[in-house]
């Protein structure tokens, strides 16, 4: 079991990874302050739950817990106002009080809208966050919860930190293999963004990761949300440093605006959008081989590095210029200057950008 | 011109209560760092925006900030999350970024909706109060925001402290005579919880605070925000102190889920609830004096003191046990020990509040 303390002053929290954490969840839940006289209200998706909700629930249950639950279609379109109307009339049913928590069981999605729903549930209760997902390593560090706008994605939001985070690596035995690829996109970042060292690791034990060992994963989980933990604990409200996590954000957001229902999964999404950001890192002057190691490890994770053609360059851009990253008029990209580190640059012009989703297309045909 | 300071660390800010404030206020928006190279959003509602919209835009416009404005309709009803949904579509078309601002020209629901869509637009950017009731003086000091649920009032919400807020004088001029009554009723409050001289001040100066004397008014709405002020830079988060502002808000609320369209406004409901609690203050061996002086005070601000008959007990009681005040199963009550000294009953018997919500429809028959 690794364990590792999110330092945020008096909203620090530690997370928990290992095999079999959830057999043993409501102690866990106890030692951080879960109270068992207020109700707790289980947030999940419809895949999540048919597998882990009922024994998740019944070891709460047995160990004295009231708990309700709330299952949710899967995927993104469950992160909208009306998704969050619901849930607090299953919170108000339920009794949920002031001393209540909110639990999170699922992958991104559920998360972040678990989170919103705590976030501003009576302006706040407690929040815990069980991941299933290898992609919900990142967001299950930093505490940035949010629900979707038809037109801009994670725009109505708060920062809200949980109280624990529990990472039960069996959960994550039954991923099929297109999400644990997703997944592993964030977690390429995090060394992109922190770490030469640690993309190295990810090359060489890409192979592990695809076939789920779980110490290669553990260890793969630990280092992400470490860096991300460090990242966040410097900078928790994003005034300057917490933007660099948004390596390939502003590409792959746009990306993931346009694009049909399940053609880029939002690690497929930010994959593509982090050789878009190397693409700008050679023109700001960055060496070939930061490109060529990005697109080296990415692709080794199983993960698409080039712009499936039917996407509208001008679309794409459209979409871009909604993102909330666009400020004061200039467009900003998180760029890497060298493997294991990325510079903000503020005043990126749009031409470029308009070039790199261009070039994305062609991503392999001349290289 | 009056100023003071909420005082609560790095999220501190001022008030300005004055004549005439809006004709300079750019130069107080410019002064606490509202930003002219991002747009701002104006929200403010019909009745409101009939009167002082044009002027403070054009005011505004006219020093270099780039505006647009939102009007809602009149009434609590403009708190939902569809509300919130249109007005970030809004916020999303002017093109507001992280270091726009939104700016609350009203009263209470202009304030708590627009506050919600700062807190949560991008995770929260900039607030800027401008308050047009004397209700709002309430509402304008710490950062409560929220929007209702169809089956609970406030009940999704966030803490988002103001820039600054402006509070011109001039603004409360037009209010109808039901709106000043109502207004009063939260000034007395912060008499009644904090302040037994202010209580005395405010019974002898009813008349020329009704007739709108600017200077009486100035006055109260300084003494009424600072007592809120203090209280909540004791403490912010509503852990204990500043659960006594809640003073006649559990009755309050409850008949105001209750009551039909436009019977009782707000601050009518509090005065209710206020009485209702000084009753209660009896039981736990407050003197007579207390509950006669709450009586007075409120009625001689134009305030109603008794429940109308027909509203019915049960009913009232279920629309209480949905109050978030309601934790761990047992009732919490702000319950007056002396004229301005309150304290936190946490296990009020619901028998007791279900007598007393029976005994204010005859409020005045014995006495």
């Amino acid at each position: 079991m690794r364990e590792l303390i999110v330092d945020l002053g008096d909203r620090s929290y530690p997370i928990y990874i290992g095999e079999g954490l959830l057999k043993g969840a409501s102690s866990y839940l106890l030692k951080h302050g879960i109270s068992k006289k207020s109700p707790l209200l289980i947030i999940t998706d419809a895949q999540v739950a048919s597998i882990h909700l009922q024994p998740f629930e019944a070891e709460l249950q047995a160990a004295g817990f009231r708990t309700a639950s709330a299952v949710v279609p899967n995927g993104e379109s469950s992160k909208s106002l009306s998704m969050l109307e619901s849930l607090v009339t299953k919170a108000l049913e339920a009794g949920l009080d002031r001393k209540s928590a909110i639990v999170a069981l699922g992958g991104g999605v559920v998360g972040d809208l678990a989170g919103f729903v705590a976030a501003s549930y009576m302006r706040g209760i407690k929040f815990v966050q069980v991941p299933t997902t290898i992609l919900a390593h990142d967001s299950s560090v930093g505490g940035k919860v949010a629900v979707n706008h038809p037109n801009a994605k994670n725009i109505i939001g708060a920062f809200h930190q949980p109280e624990l985070v529990l990472y039960d690596l069996q959960t994550l035995q039954t991923l099929p293999p297109r999400e644990v690829k997703a997944g592993l996109s964030e977690v390429v970042k995090h060394g992109l963004i922190w770490d030469e060292r640690f993309v190295d690791w990810c090359e060489e034990h890409a192979d592990k990761l695809l076939a789920l060992d779980p110490d290669s994963l553990g260890y793969a989980l630990f280092k992400g949300c470490s860096v991300k933990a460090e990242v966040v604990s410097r900078d928790e409200r994003e005034n300057g440093l917490r933007a660099t996590l948004n390596l390939g954000h502003t590409i792959g957001h746009a990306l993931e605006a346009v694009a049909g229902y399940n053609e880029l999964l939002h690690g497929e999404a930010i994959s593509i959008g982090m050789i878009g950001s190397a693409k700008l890192g050679l023109r700001y002057g960055a060496s070939d081989e930061v490109y060529e190691v990005t697109k080296r490890v990415l692709a080794k994770c199983g993960l698409p590095v080039r712009l499936p053609e039917h996407f509208d360059t001008d679309v794409v851009m459209e979409a871009m210029m909604h993102d909330k990253k666009f400020m004061e008029g200039t467009m900003v990209f998180i760029v890497p200057t060298a493997i294991g580190k990325v510079e903000i640059k503020p005043d990126v012009p749009v031409q470029w950008v308009r070039e790199i989703v261009d070039e994305l297309k062609r991503e392999g045909d001349q290289q």
